[in-house]
This record gives structure tokens, C-alpha cells and sequence, in this order.
């Protein structure tokens, strides 16, 4: 047996979620299925970690035993082909057999999009999170620095974890506007992220640019750890699974 | 009664074309509805012109008569958020009484999307056309040139076309290759275009791409006046209507 990891994107619009479960389509049952065609036997992945129904990746990373070793290329476009139209193998490669895409993984990055044009675009209804109301550009770039480093953030995870420890570190807390002005780009990156944490963060932040939470009200939602103190969640269409680094 | 023209978009995907038809839900039809309920009335509407089924518009132009005169924006605005996601109403103004969607057209401009990546991107399935094979794209930039001015397009139109005179002027026929390098973006502007015109156009130039035609192909070809000396057509996705122009 050798192990491959593989990096893949999905557009999670008709999806339940990454993760197998007993009911609804999910991104791990279609990719178990093909390789275990592939492989004639049962093959099982690991993920670097769930994604909610909605919820996009450009680079979720999966590993798997496998019976032979084999060519990369062979090996990524029969998966890239026999997998549904929704996910495409971008690359494959051989690891150690220690390797494990959610242990190991080191440092994570999170897109989230935002659709602030009027009226709203039917062909970004999927892929971006709407937000037809004011927002104060300005303020919302001065409260995104207020998330970096390292933090206690339970304001900003949802009630539902059973994570213990909820001191993470984010590296980068950054938005771009598109060209056309129609839409917001953040980006998010840090050694991992509690359950719901961005969509919780981006919907503070509206708040923050809707005039309706202070521009520097962020230190002391963080200091409350209460998931009260902090915005709504934002919407799962919006967010994408960008990268995940090994050491 | 006033007469409105409106601006709409649509993503094309899961329409059966714009044109009300017996079977299946077109972009006509909804708008139709939509607009009738809001005038407690029967309202129907005409179209700049057919799209097929797949096929997107950012810039569909329709008009209607309406019973009576009110403000622009709250009519755009509750046809906007009171048809589906699919579609958008981006601008409606008062037009005279003799304003025709259709036969007072002046100019049209397509653009037609092609996804070259590999993998095929998830996001993009609906919104492009793929193609995996090798493509020369300066053989397809030196033959583009060939489609402009006024010609007879008989070898361009889908052979279930009615229309006799198949004379058209194309103003402009360009190619630009996205920042990431894996799409092609193609304008097609010209007085009115012919039945499966812009996808024969770009069917035959990919297959020029591929060196299966010949880059100086396109004056025989128009000459030949006959549908089989073109190439294949395109599929639908990767069109859209973009801007149509009146006097």
C-alpha cells in the first residue's frame, strides 16, 4: 500500500457538506465511491476538515491508501473525470505513509465573497454572499487588523462545537474590492479555524460596515467568549476553502 | 397605457431559452407572470431576440406597454426581487409608444466564454464551454480578422434557420485570454446575427485552433454558402448576450 494526497476544488452548491453522512450527497461519499471503482476495493479518505452545505473549496487537500503505485497523472485524471462535474482533481501526490491531511495540516486560507451590486448578480447567487444594504468600506478595513494573532476566539464559534481549546492565530485579515466595485474579496489565513469562525467574522464585519457594531468594538467581542457579543453568521454560499499548507 | 424597455439578465442554465414555448420554463414566461401580478393584468412583453436553452444574457433588452406611469426604480426594483434568482432587472425607462425591442435593434454584442484549464474548473461549468485540447491561439487571432464587414453568413446559420436574407455586418471580432491563462474570452459586435451564428463562428474557430482548419480558412468557408463548410457548434454555455443598441 502507498498513500496519496490530492488537492481538489468543489463547487459545494449541491453538496450536504464535505464530510460523509447518513443522509444527503457529500463531497467524501462521491470521491470514496470513484476510487473504490477505480481500485476495485474499498477506499476511504481523510480531509483536512469539513466544509458546511454551500460551502465551496478551491484547494480542500484529501489523502488515501492505495493498493500500487502508480501514475500521478493517470491516477488524477481518472478521478478528475469519473467524479461528478461539481469536483475536479487538480493534482495528486505520493506521501509518506504518516502523512494525514487533517493532523498535519499547518496553516489554512479562507476566501469569503461578498455580492454588494444592485441588483444582485443571478450568475454569483451560488458564489457569493449578498449584501444589499450601506457599507462604510473604511470601517470595515480598520477592524480587520484587530483580528490578528493569536486569540481566544469562542465569540466567534459556534455554539454547536465540542472543540475544547478555542485559541487559534490568524496570520492574515485582508479585503479587496473587485475592479467593477461589485464585490468583496476577504481573505482569512491561520493555523486553523473553529466551526463557522469566518462566516462569523464576515458577518460582524457587515455589521461594522452597516454602521450597526462600532469599528473598534472587535478587542472586546473577542475578550467577551460569548458567541452573543459577536454578528451574525454569514451565509455558506459566500465562502471557499483556498488552501491548506503542510509542513 | 406608457411602454417600458428594461435591462435584464439571466443565467441561462436552467431555461428552456428566453422565448415562451409550450413545454419547459423560459425567461419570457416568468417575466410575464412577474409583471402581471405586479399590474393585476395581463402583461406581455417582446424581446430583442431569442436565446437558446443554456445560453446567458447580461444585457437582454425587453419592452412592454404598462397601464400606467410610475416611478423607474420601484418598478425595476420589484420586478428585480420579485422574479427568480436567475434573473435581474438592472435598469427599466419610459421609451415612446413605438419602441420595439426586437425590430428596432441598430447593433448587438455577444461574448462567448471557453474554459481551457485543466481541470476543468467546477465553478465555471454552466458559465463557459470546454475545451481540452491543444489550441494555437494565434492561428485563431489572424483568422478573426476574416468575419469582419458584411457577408453573407448562409455557411454560419443553423440549417433550421427560416430567415432568407442572411446578410449581416460584424463590426468587431476579438479574442482575450484571461489574467490566470485559462479562459478565452470572445466579443462578437455586429448589425444582428443569424440562427447558432456566434457558436458555428466559434466552433470553427477552435477547430482552426487545432489545426484541423485552416487559420485562412474563414473567405472560402463564407464563400461556400453552405452550413457543412463551417465547423461544429459550440455548446451554449459559454454565450451571452451582452448589449443590444438602438438608434
Amino acid at each position: 500500500m502507498v498513500r496519496y494526497k490530492a488537492i481538489i476544488a468543489y463547487d459545494g452548491t449541491n453538496f450536504s457538506g464535505f464530510q460523509s453522512q447518513i443522509n444527503g450527497r457529500t463531497v467524501q461519499d462521491e470521491i470514496e465511491k470513484t476510487l473504490s471503482k477505480i481500485a476495485n476495493q474499498t477506499i476511504k479518505i481523510n480531509g483536512s476538515g469539513r466544509t458546511d452545505a454551500g460551502v465551496h473549496a478551491l484547494g480542500q487537500v484529501i489523502d488515501f491508501a492505495w493498493p500500487f503505485e502508480q501514475s500521478l497523472e493517470k491516477l488524477r485524471f481518472a478521478l478528475d473525470t469519473q467524479t461528478p462535474g461539481d469536483i475536479a482533481v487538480k493534482q495528486v501526490e505520493l506521501v509518506p505513509d504518516s502523512f494525514h491531511s487533517r493532523y498535519l495540516a499547518k496553516e489554512k486560507t479562507y476566501e469569503f465573497r461578498v455580492d454588494i451590486g444592485k441588483p444582485r448578480s443571478p450568475f454569483r447567487r451560488f458564489y457569493t454572499s449578498y449584501y444589499p444594504y450601506e457599507l462604510d468600506l473604511e470601517k470595515i478595513k480598520r477592524a480587520l487588523p484587530d483580528f490578528l494573532g493569536t486569540h481566544d476566539f469562542t465569540s466567534f464559534c459556534s455554539g454547536k462545537s465540542a472543540v475544547k481549546n478555542k485559541t487559534r492565530t490568524i496570520y492574515e485579515a485582508d479585503l479587496v474590492i473587485s475592479e467593477s466595485g461589485d464585490e468583496l474579496l476577504f481573505t482569512f489565513r491561520g493555523d486553523g479555524f473553529l466551526y463557522n469562525m469566518i462566516r462569523i467574522i464576515v458577518g460582524t464585519l457587515l455589521k461594522i460596515g452597516n454602521g450597526n457594531i462600532r469599528h473598534d468594538a472587535i478587542p472586546q467581542i473577542i475578550a467577551a467568549r460569548d458567541r452573543d457579543a459577536a454578528g451574525p453568521t454569514a451565509h455558506p454560499e459566500g465562502l471557499y476553502l483556498k488552501e491548506v499548507k503542510y509542513e
